[in-house]
């Protein structure tokens, strides 16, 4: 039998095997010089063990991953009443549609479009004096890492790029469902998206969401049971840009992914693993990352998912 | 601690306080003559037995449940080929819209929405001789009830109003995407949807989704387990019409509703559920019966669900 | 200055430079096998004298050019009662869509898109016991030729594919606006669109446009001026598919087309011309007859329209 | 044989009846402050001759009627070149939707929904230093009012709610459509909007439209004829928001309206006309202006519109 040490290897030896496939993001100037060639993933057990290979404890721009970080804390200071502000379902359509959210008056489908989490993050104006510089905090404290930052050029290129985000957050202020002002909010949005962490800080960093809400850096729950098990349903249904239903049949892992190429899996009840590799394919997920994860979930055999997890502990009434 | 019998008739109990709420289906009068106070539920766990409570042997018309079963005979009769006729993503849609079929070129966003399951049953009747007749049998053979009967009435009453059905049959012809005769393919849908089968039958029928594709009743497997795994996790995507995420985020189980007014969620690894009462919320899901689910999911504590089958039969090589 | 024949023969020459460019309709077998290069023009006067240049007897398929007479046909039945079923606006898609009318519950934007006519068709349909062989006699009266007939070889292509029109018509009929049986309508549709008429025979038929209603061939009023002047100002918005606002701007005058290769245009208070040229540009648009129809707008110098015939005949009370 | 004076004092009259019906604009304070019942109209013939009546001199907010404006002046600077920029045809959706400029990829339907308009501005923002001086300055100057400014007030009120307008413009400036500062673009178009003109100023401001492009401020072409006959035709079609076309049935003349409450109309060859009154239909349109409009149009016995100017000026090789 395998260590996880040796396991982790050969997946990274047979995810390189995909690195000459898609294309480095080049939506903004900073993130288009990523170097296509580079992987790198880390699991982090829910015991608080790492495992890695490749470059895994190389900083890379978290992009959209921030977007969950940015709903746990608006969950945390709002509760329920969040959905007022953004839904709950799938969206069908393209991360940046403004169509949608044009017809559905102002409210996003979910907080893992951008609508939606710029919705979300004006939340967190309302709420923090300097919510960037809280969300960073909570990054360094959940992973452990001191020095994580906030990439000064990246944020600075997003905001100079910022047209397609602006168009959306001020079609949300037309509908009121915007209540700061909206440079203010995207900056907001644009220095927690610009975050550099590792695939070490992310699988560290996200690991209450496979321990019931548990983090072991604070050593005290971050968020109830109840809230993680959600937050792991949205990011099955709605994680993965347009291409969610495509990786849910495939992988069946809640997941996250940002244009940076890192996405996040969380296996409830057992580990949180990261990988990236800058390469993303049509959706804007990244191909070897995906692959990799892809491999992670065939190997553990993960027939039961979703809701599968029901098995794992009964409660004092259940039959 | 209670026992699974005494569970149940307090949910029972607990989801009939919600009768007054919703609607009954009145698209086609064959289903608005249904009283709106009737409850039922099933339980069918892997060892096979069976727990009821309320009207559990009423038979009632399966509806869109039906696309279960002819997603899965689809998906044996052509394996993956399946998905260049249909798709694999939410569509963030109503049930029955036209726009996302024209805008996509007739190809349906995913089996469980009626475009889908109309271009399912095209490959069906491409397949088999009597498609509904093959339907039916598959049902009571899986259900171990001979007397399951295409109710005659309903499908009668579809024909009648078909016309929105129609229209997405024509406009996916249109696209090339039916290939058989617009009428024969509407047949075969409408005879499949107006299967009567009671909580009992259904909960029995689609147990082989929480038993890894094996089914109790022929004593085999019925599908692959990877297969299983991967309807699970498109009802859980994209099972409950347009209030998916809705469902998921709140129940977190796969499952599949019709507008008959009948449930069937998934446990994987643990057991099928069927729950029954006719009224309707605004998206076309039972008001009781989500109740019930609902119910049914706190109790057992899915706190780690979805993805979190992992957990439960570690593999040979894995760590 | 040279003589109106001659001019025609001058726009004759000139249009068939055109005749490399464009593709022929193969969306039926029955149109896609004319000849790209043939050629014809026919201007009718109020005062009803002829004047052609090339192939201008030649029969070909009226296709949407049918709406024109459908639509009159329905006005004279329903007057304004016909706009609770169908619009008065241009659409902004392309003639063919199901999405604006899916949004817009089945009521079809203008009479002159493909759902427009049909809705129209069903009009006649509850009018007339045989509604083609109606609108086929009206074609032979208003044009002085009682050898007009509808081509059973186009009905019948256009039958067998009429996926995407079915779509539309059971999509309406799904809203409660088509009051007869589907296939009824569609036969009724496709027959007149079938008819064979030429360039000679569409400009006479259609003066009454020209001519404040009055029909020469009848030697009386056909419909009321302002009627007349109505249908103009929707062929002016509405004509000419999705580029009706392109041609308004550059040729400015009320017109329809159709995908056999025909285009209608009057030139109110004056004259009707039809062009025909069967290769089409992408809106679906003769390429040499909107050429021709082109230098006849710029010969005549039609510098104050649209709404400068309220010139030529101040009333009583006037200024 | 009533004369001009007496005639417009008649529509003045019944023009009146209609002033409890509809809403004045609220969309911006400074507009919602308005009085719903005030009345104004306005006629300046090609002669140059002025007839007026009710409050033809009260400066109002011509809003969307700077539209005209901004178009004639960006032809002048640009020609056909603009029209890279800006689409021709109807748009057949509201005049701020966001969806369509989305599937369009960020160029507007036409010069008169708020997208093409600014779209328009920004052509002018790169063609002047002071843009919107340099309109108001036009505006005097065809009107023959040098004391015509910009409402400061109504500039800083839509400057304020310009959430909306920024999300067009925005969405425009990530399809690469806007080459200029999106603030600074908004500001030119906001100032040009809140141009504060009466009736009387209107009409003789825009009768270049009704003079094949002369204006007798100016004693000289102002336009060509061509263009004059153009921009005609594109008020016909597009010019009254989404009932472009139930207005060209109805009233058949090119014309622009304004949520100020004006409208402007053309009647090619004789005259140009303006008539005010605050309280909007549903379309965005005056109900009260809308009707004195109708009635100049039926009174004028316009039978032969559109495309009947062509009746006027014979050319010198025309038959």
């Amino acid at each position: 039998m395998v260590t996880l040490q040796e396991w982790l290897e050969e997946i990274d030896a047979r995810a390189r095997t995909r690195l000459g496939t898609g294309r480095v993001a080049d939506y903004i100037p900073a993130l288009a010089e990523q170097k296509a060639d580079r992987f790198g993933i880390a699991v982090c057990t829910n015991e608080g063990d790492i495992y890695t290979a490749g470059e895994a404890q190389e900083p890379f721009s978290i992009q959209s991953i921030a977007k969950v970080f940015l709903l746990t804390l608006a969950l945390r200071v709002q509760g329920d009443a969040l959905w007022e502000r953004v839904g709950l379902n799938p969206s069908g359509m393209p991360f940046n549609s403004l169509a949608q959210l044009e017809a559905e008056r102002g409210k996003p489908r979910n907080p893992f479009i951008n609508a939606g989490a710029i919705a979300v993050a004006d939340r967190l104006v309302s709420a923090y004096a300097t919510p960037s510089k809280h969300l960073r905090d909570v990054a360094r404290t959940l992973s452990g890492n001191a020095s994580i930052r906030i990439d000064a050029r990246v944020r600075e290129s997003e905001w100079r790029h910022r047209a397609r985000n602006a168009a959306m957050a001020y079609l949300m202020k037309a509908f009121g469902n915007i209540d700061n002002d909206v440079d203010q909010v995207l900056d907001a949005y644009f220095s927690c998206c610009a975050l550099a962490m590792s695939c070490v800080d992310l699988a560290r960093a996200l690991n209450y969401l496979a321990a019931d809400g548990h983090a072991r850096a604070i050593g005290a729950p971050f968020i109830a049971p109840d809230l993680a098990r959600k937050i792991n349903s949205l990011l099955f249904t709605c994680g993965m840009y347009d291409a969610a239903g495509d990786f849910a049949y495939r992988v069946g892992l809640p997941a996250k992914s940002g244009v940076g190429g890192g996405i996040v899996a969380i296996v409830p009840g057992r580990l949180s693993v990261c990988a990236w590799s800058p390469a993303l394919d049509d959706s804007g997920n990244s191909v070897a990352a995906q692959y990799a994860l892809e491999l992670i979930a065939e190997t553990l055999g993960h027939t039961q998912a979703p809701g599968g997890g029901l098995a794992a502990r009964p409660r004092q009434h259940a039959p």
